[in-house]
């Protein structure tokens, strides 16, 4: 337990100290163990498990073009992130860990209790086992508060999902290394610093409402639309747009180079397939190479909100990514890389990313970089914004997009394939600790 | 109006005379406009519309056998299966028609207000429209009740679904040929008689406890588990199985034979594809030829049932089918055609299977015989039944079993691909006049 953040940032810093790590960028031809398939010229491993880099092709009626084809992770298997819960002193705690993974800025973040892939939690590795994974794999001791299945990153990952839970426990639990306690009070403060709390555990943390309502009670007071008009604005935009993949050999990608060191987009936007060798010294593994997807820069993740007969609302948007597997999910507002349309047409720029870049200093009520997964995405950042637009911004918005109260989203957070990663973290990030919209209270 | 439900026998009595229709059965290879493709060796229209019958390979590790090939139906497209509802002095009724399909028994049976499929609906604004469509086709006038993507029969259909939606109006509705009012009370008497109400009309009538809940409180009081479990319940179940498909041309299933006439399983189990060619006065085209599921005899659909604490459960199982798009969905607790089991060993046989069949007539809350979608199944009739077990029946039950209220599961059957067909049209069954468990509470 910390009296304060700064206690906690002694331990954080304590615990880098302790621990020895070590990235180095590596050509994706000398990576030990992944070779690109001389038969279907994929990147895969030589155990044929983990996961592989191969092509896509991808047509649709919901973005800014047709059809493009794009390199993508396929990784089938459904891990668990998994936060555990419990009360000291009435006040209750989350279970976190300061975990290296090698796609990190900073090396060291802070990540849910367990983090475990399929072949983690079926021995596969043959390293040490998980720790604490026993309380997230039937049959468990403790009260599962929330347990979803959520996709992750559609424009890098084809389907992929994990499983999202959060357990409260009231026994004992043993303190192990690396392993700390926080409130949500402690966890909101850690959530406005920059690269801190990771992806995994901003996830799972948007399940955190649910702790206080097991019977499910419906969210939100007062809206500007009942979940039923919700659900429908969402089934009419599943049931009209088009989404048509095919995975392609890696090779067959257009408009993609690559040569012995990596794989990019011609025109140096969107990504990039880079290589790296790993060691660390309290990992199940003490050393690996692995390829992994590299931003061509830093995105924007953010929402225009603002107060409709007194609520404060959202703007969530229908989206559709490369990877998404039903057409559409919730996602922010805005989600993208804005120098990837550097240059674009006005009607190619993603509807109201202006807006978000451009608002004045005393509308943004959140405004904090986070990475995204450091076990697939290579220094990947996205700034989260919350700018709160004023009253005379229209109600009425396009047919892809609707205002809802952060409660109604995350009503939808508990249903698998509604709600996307971007969104979940943003969520947690206004919510946990609550602190948007309480600064827009006092404003 | 009808003044009672004998009214309503006059009418549709009436409606099937008013017009004339004529299916023949037709062998495959004589089919106007459908043919066995040379590449594919699919069963395919000439237009390239509508559906096809292909080959798929099924590998899972959620059913009696571990792989196996059939013929199954595509049509990727999503239709609309809507029902208006309007007051009559302050009573709600809903516009249901008399429609001919193919495949039913009897020829005509009760649909929705409106059974359009895309090619239907993207031609609304030209002549031969579908009536009432424009009720349900953005923007609307109405109030949208229900409105979610629902999957169909798994066994026959690969990852299918369609769009129901329940609207309320209050302004003046045109009543056209063939259309009527029916209240809730006379559509509950009439879901007691077999293979009068039809399947999409059952399937959307599952979301008609919205009409009175449009906040969308949570459904049910004391449950034997909260919705987290529930939840979690059916998490597990997602993330423990596997179930991979991949289409074949049909000529590569395995097992399957085909002559002009027909293609059934060499065993005479599962189903036949077969052909017909129908005549009707009253449909949009008034002639046409197709080929259609057949099932080898007929189903059982099942509930059981008990009170727990003095709340009333029904035993939901987590089901994989061949077609199912997302591994498992909620199904009745028996949802099988029983001949296909004779002769298997026990371990084989559908479990609880017996238990419904031996159930003493005292014990029967519900038996009716209903048909399955009669635009693509032939003759394809499933008994609906619900057998209440009693109080020293196992409250603890198998991983792929729970316990939950009906009122749990609808609130269930409000997000897509939750809840499957078979449990949908049982829960309308049981909760449209309210009729389960009344009987229950009287004994």
């Amino acid at each position: 337990m910390f009296r304060d953040t700064s206690a906690f940032h002694d331990w954080f810093a304590d615990r880098g100290r302790e621990n020895a790590y070590r990235v180095t960028r590596t050509p994706l031809d000398r990576l030990d163990g992944w070779h690109f398939d001389t038969g279907t010229t994929n990147l895969v491993h030589r155990s044929g498990r983990f996961y592989s880099i191969e092509g896509l092709e991808v047509s649709t009626d919901h973005r800014e073009v047709e059809t493009w084809t794009q390199p993508i992770i396929l990784q089938p298997e459904i891990g668990i992130l998994g936060i555990l819960v419990k009360e000291f002193d009435g006040v209750p705690h989350c279970l976190m860990q300061a975990k290296m993974e090698p796609g990190n800025v900073n090396v060291l973040q802070l990540s849910p209790t367990v983090q475990a892939t399929r072949s983690n939690y079926t021995r596969v590795h043959q390293g040490n086992a998980v720790p604490y994974l026993e309380y997230f794999v039937a049959p468990r001791r403790g009260r599962v508060v929330f347990d979803a299945l959520q996709s992750e990153q559609g424009s890098w990952f084809l389907n992929k999902r994990n499983r999202n839970m959060i357990v409260e426990v009231t026994e004992d639990v043993e303190l192990r290394d690396d392993f700390c306690w926080l409130t949500f009070e402690q966890l909101g403060e850690l959530l406005r610093e920059d690269n801190l709390v990771n992806m995994d555990s901003r996830t799972v943390l948007s399940g955190l409402p649910f702790l206080d309502r097991p019977g499910g009670a419906e969210f939100g007071g007062p809206a500007a639309h009942h979940t039923e008009e919700l659900l429908s604005w969402f089934t009419e935009a599943r049931s009209r747009y088009r989404l048509d993949r095919r995975t392609l050999p890696l090779a067959q990608v257009r408009g993609w180079v690559r040569d012995d060191e990596l794989i990019r987009h011609e025109s140096g936007r969107y990504f990039e397939v880079v290589g790296v060798d790993v060691q660390a010294s309290n990992r199940e593994v003490t050393s690996w190479s692995q390829p992994m997807i590299k931003p061509s820069d830093r995105g924007v993740i953010a929402f225009l909100a603002r107060w409709i007969d007194g609520t404060f609302h959202v703007l969530v948007q229908a989206r559709t990514e490369a990877g998404t597997s039903d057409v559409v999910e919730m996602s922010p507002t805005v989600n993208c890389i804005p120098s990837n349309y550097r240059g674009s047409p006005v009607s190619q720029r993603p509807r109201y990313l202006d807006q978000v870049l451009m608002a004045p200093a005393s509308k943004v009520l959140l405004d904090v970089v986070h990475s995204e997964e450091g076990g697939r995405f290579y220094h990947a950042e996205n700034r989260y914004l919350v700018v709160e637009v004023d009253e005379d911004f229209p109600v009425e918005v396009p047919a892809d997009f609707v205002w809802m109260t952060p409660e109604q989203l995350v009503g939808f957070v508990r249903y698998g394939n509604y709600v996307n990663v971007a969104a979940r973290c943003l969520l947690t990030c206004m919510n946990v600790g609550r602190r948007v919209p309480e600064r827009a209270l006092l404003a």
